[in-house]
This record gives structure tokens, C-alpha cells and sequence, in this order.
């Protein structure tokens, strides 16, 4: 079925292959008269693409995006805007050992199973280049978001594998191709993702996002809570796990009297809540954390069957990430902010 | 916004207040001439109602569930199934004091902020007893994904506070108030539940769910992934601050060589991925890890605001669970048997 | 698949059956803050009520309506409200000869053909009767248009069988049984009927339905137009063959010098658009047309099959309208009301 | 609101404006497995195509359609279908004169009070131009239908301003630029149509579609009903005011008697159903009639008014259809392979 549209109000409909023609997404529900530009869009898609360390995976993508429609003049017109992204470095002939193999913790076994057929080049639909569209998206989203309500959405890496982040300062966060807030522990991840390269392994991460200055009101109380939508976009992103808002599963060894953030005049005390009461924001920071699991794509070799179920063993030689979540943040903050832009519309219609 | 409907193809909508004349709702989209019966949901509404034990709210309701429509001859017809339970034990008058004050970490603040109005009797719309609709119509789906797809769906409590409960055996579960998968603990979480009503306190709690012979290919590549909407409606659960799928956030850890499930014609060798690759079943179990936090009503007096924003301070005296987690059980089977039972019909369709 | 749900910002999802225990819907979306009483809806519902004239059935319902949720101290609080009526006059026994037949131009066949299985008594889920929990509905939406904007929706029959009722006055609509618009041509109405009855044949008849003061600007231009929903909700009353907005057929023979209405300061000079251009509201009367075809439940035998495909032949005996669309007027407005309600909530949350 | 996707479960996204870079559309939920080439496509474009006789608007669109993903090795894999139409003929110096006013009749004045700003260029999003998309997605459906069903939908046009076409042959309509199913009228087509464009002025149109070999037992008894999502569809079609099912209009005359169709062993004695009961498909042929108004966009000068409301008089001299009717043939057979291969895939998803 349809599953492919994001949101209900202000919405994203995504489509394309990692090694099609093109990619892409229809952005439909933003709101007329907002400065919107190729540029606006293009600095956001900048910071996720691939190619611009040795840490992520080589493959080449300028990720030029282009806008079809629903701007005119400088500015949204509240109709579809049409968002494309031509592929230009795709290698197919790296996937021709996959065609008849499933790789352990890929993608390739489900959709074989459920579609009977797949397009095994750079995993097809599958790939974490279909984020591109997503983050094309959020920037529309971020900017409305940032214009009418002041609200900031800002994200960085806080684990790589087993090396632990402590955050000292958004500051460092653009300076490093790891979104790490500590640019002191910068050489330590390098050397452990150099390593890992080395090793033809991959590894898991763990990514925040805050949004800051979101107003008390949005989201509904039951099922499309706003916590519930977050959780839905984040773990909807390839290879999260889990999801946690404001305490997480930190809160199951909490007491009440400690966990529920105590109101004063001048705002609450603390913020165990993440920014979410009752499925519905509370005007303080919206906090969520990401586990990103290992890349399945690795030079290692490993046991798997054939479509016709026969013991076989794979190697995956393409260019990949040895950790998708080194390209993550920037991605994160795209879903948070486009489930936001569709609360605030969906509020403002409701009771606004 | 329309936010209290969960599901596509087959949905359920929900309605009701605490403390209102009923709660209910309206499931849609069940396939014909599936027998059913009001005994069929009793069940699993006993299983989650209150007073049962001293360690939940002792309001005392019997959930009794009246069937409006939908059902014929004692099969489903295809049709929408009206659902409605009475409240019988409303005890409004506890809540006086609640009118002008916010509990901290309670839903009372943000609905106010958000509606402008709200009910306080017991929570209004945002109390726990609005889960009993969402576990009644869990009911029909885990009896039509038991008699089509041989599906089961059960679940446990792993951790109370700071107790953490290991797994011994599924048939320890229903012997106890807390779903504790182990008989020889269970002295030591009633001790510590006294202890803590004592305190007028409480606590939080992880629940862990599994679903069991969902074969592979449920699910939708991008956003609407199995895991996505799994995620949607456990984070759209009262209290839930964090999910996770399978690894969990333990995948920040693991490397690829490590997480990725190897295959052999006898079939995975371990089960890091939860049964979802991609966003689509791969066949395996599906399992789910919820974090909930402890109640926000408790007896600790705490500081807060008025509606006017004057300091005051607030104490909750009507009936409340010290853990809401003790109940949680039930109601995470239900929700993962309307996640799974919506991507079988939508699967159906474009598969089928 | 789930298809008992109208509209997507402000939504009714509907339920029940001619004769199982109740009918009723669950109003989503609601704005907090208006007075809502029982006697709100019950004024609306007492104008499609059975029973009241003998050119209706004769089914005896008070069509009493019980407020479920949503309403705390006499207004909405932009939760769900859940609308019960009950069933009290439900003659089963009346349907047993049906059970394996099916009248020709009833939803008996078609139903069979979908589910397999179906309730023969009165209908089931196809009977005119569950036109009242869309009524009650619709008196919300009313009420919530004429509280903010002003809007007026009025309807009348502008046709019954061969007698065309020419339009004379609003004021004669509630003083008899047909809304019709001419207090003179009611007796013609009467000795029509009285004759049809005898017999034992229906009638078709056409219903007109005016929004007046809709501000312009609501509706969307593609797919969801303004008008595009009016049809839908329109042709999904039962019996509806066919909708026109404004000069509706009649723009087949007009040229685009007379059908486009001209603008001047003071207003349009024509209303041939019926008040919606490219799928928008433009501030004129909306003007809609329903033909509403004959009962197919009559006296009078015809040729049918029963469910092994043998040749029979079918006489109904319960008790039917001869023709439903004296009934069809309130809902008919209430339809209107309800698509309108929608799209300004839609309109409010991107353009407001 | 985001409200340019059609479909439930196989979903069409529409983007795009009359003078922007490109149109298309996003198709989501066609089954995997589909042999599907660009020609397959292009054959519908062609014949909605402008510029192909002296009749039609005399812009030169080749209307080439790029399939940018969802298609590998020449068959759909389940992802969405992502379609794209590039603009190549767009002279938007013929608009300057319409940007500060209104033509009577035309989406301009509505376009202008919702969003505040428009697209003057060629009707922007309001033009013609963007039923292309559709076309191409409706290209896909009837595939699809006539593949897994043997659906069979063809349409003509019935009526041209003033001169009725009656049907003589399915064989006629490729061979004339009217899609008229009689050859020996169109010489007075022909001549009518001169006439008119010498007076610069439009006309309006009543076209006919048929589905034919649908199955019984597609659609949804309420709301969702088939003929409501047909009735949806077609009005959300430019410039369409009036839509029917079957008899239509003409069941306001019919008795019971001789409007509900007979059933014999051998099938159906007639079709005033139109293939439709009680919202679900009967397996008749199912017959829909559209009205199409004239063009507004007319060389004779018409009273309009300003944006600052002051009174002035409006021509308009790009190129257009003088009727929209001629080309509408093709786009009402795409909407109505659109909504019968949603409802096909709902029903198999709830019955199958």
C-alpha cells in the first residue's frame, strides 16, 4: 500500500531508487507566501551528502536539488511543491553478486519476500539515499518553523559505537564530519572509524535532536500524539532501533516525585518530559535520542542463503557508509521538523 | 486536529473521558464472517482493568463491553464494529482541587495550553482508562491474526523500578498482578509496590511485547515501516517515553559483523533486527521494548502554578496506580496486534 | 477497507445497523469552546425522524440522541464526541423472506457479493437509517459554521416524481412534510403519494441544498476541490444518482460569454458557478442538486435470483418510504454542513 | 491543506503549474510485478494532448512522460511510480495583462482570496495542464485493471453545446478530434466550432465513461462508497458542475417499478444503477456523465473588477481551448481507472 507520504496536514510524499534516474518528493500543505529558494534547501541537503569525508561511503552525489513547482517569484504559493534530484554516480555492476543473495540485516530479504521481485542496485528503495528527499523537505520545514514561531532545530552525534560524546558545544558541531558537539574528541573518532574501515566492519551510533522554542499546544491526545508522530518519522528513517523522548528508558528507575518536572513562575525545574505532556508540547525543549544500528553493507564475509534457500556466504563490495549514523543528524532534524510543521498546521486549524 | 484514529486499512477510533457516561470506539475494516463474541474482548478488558489487586487504582469498574454493530449471527459482517463501555465508578468530586492547579509531569498543563478548556475529573481524556477501548479492539485483532496467520502476540513486564525481572518462563505471566515472567520474584515486587504506596510515590517500568509467526512482508519501505508504525502507536501509549525494536539501543554498540542475523536454510541465527529489516517482517519474532514512566499523580506534595501562573503547590489524593506499568501489558499486546492486523490488510491489497 | 469515516481535519466516523442495538458516530476535530447540547442535535434529527407523516415508513423512533464525550459543562473540549442513538423499533421478523433473495436496485446483491455475508434485516448497514448519526453530525457543524462565520444551510425539494415545486419561499419549507418550498403545491404533493401508496410503487424526487455566507477561499484545487467533496458526500447518501454544483447540466448548452458570472463592486451579477471556482469557495451562495432515486423496497413483485442464482420473484412487506427523499432534505444540509466544517478548518490550518 | 493526492490505498500526488519548469505525479501502491513502459504512458498522454487539431488550444506540448522510479527491468516493483512532464511552450508574457484582475468564471478570484498571492501564468495550478498528471497515473490503472480484471474503460462525448452526438459505434471515437462515437456528425462539429472561435467565445460539453467487466463487490457502503469516489474524482475535474451515476437526473421521474434493474439467471434486464448499489459494484457495466462548463477564458470582454476591487473589463488573448470538453474524454476514463483500482485493492485487502 501507499506508505510512502509523511504527515497528514503538511506533507511529504517520497519516491525513487538509489541507482534509478532520479529521486525526490512532493511537499504539499506549506503555507503561501514564504521566501523559498533553491539555496534555502540546498544547505541542508549539503550537510548529509556523501562523499565529503573518507569516513562516510565515496559514492559521488552533488544531490543538486530542483524545484518543479508551488514557488513563484521568490515564494511558496500553498500549492505542491514538486522537488527532484537527479542520480549521477550510480555503479550497478557492484551489486551483481547480490542479485540472488540476501545480506544478513538487510533489507534485501523482506522486500524479496514481500514483493516477489527487487531492484538489487544500491539496495534499491531500500538505500539510505532516499533520506535525501526527506532532508530536501525539512529544510522547507525548518525555515517555516524557524520564521513563524522562532523554533530552532539543532542535532549532533552523542556515541560512536562504543565511544561515548559528552556534549560541550553546538559550536563544534559543523566543524566535524561527525556532527560531534567536542571537537577534543574528534581524533579519537577518527582513528576508530579508520580502523573500522580497516576491518571491512561497520558500527552503531546514537544521535539527539532538540527543537527549541516549539509552543505549548501541539499534537493531539490520543494515538497522533506528537510524541507518537516523532517516534513514527524517526523510526520510519533506515536503521534506527529505538527512540526516546526526554528521560527514555531512563524513567523506568525514576520515582514520580522525581521524574515530573515541578512548575515555577519563572518555568519548569527541570525536563524529564522532553518537551511532551499527554502526547501534546509543553513549550520547553522537544528532546529525542536515535539508536542507529551497524551498517549491514561490510567487507566481512558472512553466512546467508540464495532465493532458493541454499547456504551461501556474502562479501558486499560497494561504496558504504561503515557507519550510517555519522550522516544522521541532519536527517533527524528534517523529520522532527516536518512532524512539528504538521502539528502546528493541524493546531492552528483545530484551535487556532 | 482528528488525531484519535489509529490505522489505515483497518482503524480504530476512539472516543471517551474518564469521567464522562462512556468510552468506546469504532473498528473498521475487519474482515467478514470471523466469529466473534463479547466474550472474546471480555477477556482481554479483564486482564487490564483496575481493582483487581492492591497494587493498581482500586476504582472499581467492570469494563463491561457492549458490541453496537458489525456483528451478525455472531460473525463479523465486514462492517464497522461499535464498541461501548460504561463508567460506573466516577468519583469526580476527588478532583476539585485539580480545577486550578497543574500536576507536574501530568497532561492538565499542556491540554490547557493546547484547548484553552479542559475536563479535570480524572484526567478527562488523557487518563489511562482510555486505554481500555484501544485494548478491546486489540482483542479482535489478535483473534483474527491468530486464526489467519497462526500470530501470537504476548507480553511481560521486565523491569519494575529498579528491579529487573529476568525472563523464566511465559507460563509465569498470567499467576501474577504484574505479568512477571517469574514466579520466584514476585514477593519482591509486591514488597517494594507497599513500600511505595507508602511513600506516596511511584515508579516506572519496561514492558517488553512479542509477536510470534507474522510471516515475512508486512510492512512499507518508506515512513509507514512496520517498525515506524509500531513505534507510533507504543510512543502514543500513556507514559511511554522510549521504544525500541529488537537490539534496541544496545545496537550503538554492536558492530555490523556482530548485529546483522546471519541466515542458513534452517533460518536466522540470532534475532538482533526485532523481525523487521527495512521496515517490512522478515518472518522472525517481533520484538518490542517499551520504557514507562512513573505516574505524575502521586500523594509527595510538589510545587507548581495555578492557571493565573502564582506558585502553589499540588498533592494528588483520588485513586491512582503507583505504576501504571503494572497495567501496561495487555494494552502493548493490543497495540501491536492493530499494528500487525493493519499492515496484513494493506498487504492483502497491494500483494496479496 | 475502513471507508465509514468523512472528511480529514474534522472527520465522522459512522456505525451500526438497521436493527442491532444502536447506531451512532464519533465526531472528530471539533474546535473546544462551543455550547453543545443534546437539544442542539436532537433538533436536527427530529427533522429526518421516521414516523412523523404518513408519507414516510411508519417505523416508530425517537431518534433519541445520548452525547458520549466530548462536552464538559454544556461545551466542546476538542476531544472526540461520540454520538449514541439507540434502536427501538426494529421488526426483524418482517426481512425473513429476503434473506435469500435479493430486490432489484437494493443493496442486498451487491453486498452479498462483497462480504459473502450480510444483515437482511432492514438493510443492515445499507438502510436510510443510518442517515442519523450523519444528521446529528452534521447539527455540530452547523451550529460551529452559523457561530463563526455566519453560514446558513438550507435545503428544500425542488421535485417529487413528475411534479416540479417551483421555488416561492424559505418560510413554507418546515410547515410540511416535503420541505417544500410552496405551501399551494402541497396538497398535489399529498394526493401523489396517497396514490403511489395505494400502489404499492416509489418515486424518485430532487432535493436543493444553499450555504449562504461561506467566506471565499475554501478548498483545495486539485483532487480535494471544495466541490469534489460536496459530490462525494453527496452521492454517499444513499440513493443519490447524481450532484450538480450551481448551472450543474445545464452549462453543457451555456456559452462561456453567459455561464462566466461577471464581478462588479457591488458583488457578482450571476451565480452560474454555484459559489465555487477552481475548487474554492468565492464568497457566493453554494448551490448543490441531488436526484434521489426510488426505493427499490416495494410493493410490487419483480423478477429476481436467489443466492444459488434460481430464478424468484420479490415483493418487500416491511416498512419502507416510498420515496426516501422526503427525508432526504436535513441530511442533505447536514452533508453540506459537514464537508464545509471540514475545509474551513483546512483553509484555517495552512492559509489562517 | 495538502489535499492534491487521490486514492486510499493506490494514490496518485499531483505538482505542478501551467508555466513552471515541469508537471507530474507520484503514483504509490501499484502492485509489484506489472510489465510497464514509458509508451504505455505516453499512448494516454497522446491523446489528451493540446495542439493536435484546429480545435484545441494551440500550445505545443509534447507532453513526454519520464518514469523516474518504481519501474525496473520493465516491470513495477511495488515502490512508487514517480512521473515526470517537463513545460515547454509556456509564453507567460500572453498573462501580464491578467495579473491585477479577474476573469469571470475563472479560478483566478478564488485562487486570490485563499492564498493572497497566484500564479497568473496560464491559470497556474488552476489550468488544464495539470489533468497530464492524471492521465499518466490513470495510464497505469487501466493496465493494471484490464490485466488482473479485464476491465475495459472507454468514454465519448455526448453532447456539444447544443448538438446532441448520438451513439452509433465504440469504432468512430479514435478517428475524431471530439471523441465522438458517430461519424456522420462531426462535420457539424466542425463548423460549430469554427463559428464559435470566430466569435471568441466557448462552449460547454457532456461526456460519457464506461467501465466495463469490474466485478461485483468493489466499494464501501458508506461514505467511501464507489460512486461517491467516482463522483469525487470527476468533479475534481476543471470545470466540471455536475456529475451522474446510471439514470442520473432522470431517476428523479422513475418509479420504483422501473428504475431498480430486474435480475434474471441470465443477469441483469437493465442498467439504471449505472453498476452501482448501495455504493459497491455490481458487476454491470458502470456508466458515469460528466458536465463540463464552458471555458472561461474568452476573447469577449467581460465585466471584472480589479485587486483593489475597482471595476474594469477583462479579455483574455493567450491560447485556449474553446472547449475543455474535447480533450475531457480521456482524463474522465484515467479518474475512473484511478478510483476502481484504489477500490480494487481496498476490497482485496478487507474480502480478498
Amino acid at each position: 500500500m501507499s506508505g510512502n507520504t509523511l504527515g497528514k496536514l503538511f506533507t511529504v510524499t517520497n519516491f525513487g531508487e538509489s541507482h534509478g534516474p532520479a529521486i525526490g518528493c512532493v511537499v504539499d500543505g506549506c503555507p503561501p507566501g514564504m521566501p523559498l529558494s533553491v539555496e534555502d534547501i540546498q544547505a541542508e541537503l549539503d550537510r548529509r551528502r556523501p562523499g565529503t569525508s573518507r569516513h562516510v561511503t565515496q559514492r559521488q552525489e552533488p544531490d543538486q536539488v530542483e524545484i518543479l513547482s508551488g514557488v513563484f517569484e521568490g515564494a511558496t504559493t500553498g500549492t505542491p511543491i514538486g522537488l527532484l534530484i537527479r542520480n549521477t554516480d550510480a555503479r550497478s555492476k557492484d551489486y551483481a553478486n547480490l542479485v540472488d543473495t540476501f545480506r544478513p540485516g538487510h533489507a534485501d530479504y523482506s522486500y524479496f519476500h514481500k514483493y516477489g521481485v527487487r531492484d538489487p542496485r544500491g539496495g534499491g528503495r531500500s538505500s539510505a539515499r532516499l533520506t535525501a528527499p526527506t532532508v530536501a523537505a525539512g529544510a522547507i520545514a525548518k525555515k517555516w518553523l524557524a520564521a513563524t514561531h522562532g523554533v530552532r532545530i539543532r542535532g549532533y552525534m552523542s556515541q560512536l559505537g562504543p565511544i561515548s560524546i559528552p556534549f560541550e558545544s553546538w559550536d563544534a558541531v559543523p566543524d566535524n564530519p561527525f556532527f560531534a558537539p567536542n571537537a577534543g574528541i574528534v581524533p579519537q573518532l577518527e582513528a576508530y572509524m579508520d580502523e573500522l574501515r580497516r576491518d571491512g566492519d561497520s558500527v552503531g551510533a546514537r544521535v539527539e535532536v532538540v527543537a527549541q522554542n516549539a509552543p505549548a499546544g501541539w499534537g493531539e491526545p490520543l494515538y497522533d500524539r506528537l510524541d507518537a508522530d516523532i517516534a513514527h518519522a524517526m523510526m520510519g528513517l533506515n536503521a534506527v532501533k529505538a527512540v526516546s523522548i526526554g528521560a527514555g528508558f531512563d524513567c523506568v528507575t525514576q520515582r514520580g516525585s522525581e521524574h515530573g518536572d515541578e512548575i515555577t513562575p519563572q518555568g519548569f525545574l527541570s525536563n524529564h518530559a522532553g518537551g511532551v505532556l499527554g502526547g501534546i508540547s509543553t513549550g520547553q525543549d522537544i528532546t529525542v535520542s536515535l539508536a542507529i544500528k551497524p551498517t549491514s553493507s561490510i567487507r566481512i564475509e558472512r553466512r546467508s542463503v540464495d532465493r532458493a534457500g541454499n547456504p551461501t556466504s556474502v562479501q558486499t563490495l560497494g561504496r558504504h557508509d561503515p557507519c550510517v549514523g555519522i550522516r544522521a543528524t541532519p536527517i533527524a532534524e528534517a523529520l522532527l521538523a516536518l512532524v512539528l510543521m504538521d502539528h502546528a498546521l493541524r493546531h492552528r486549524g483545530q484551535c487556532g
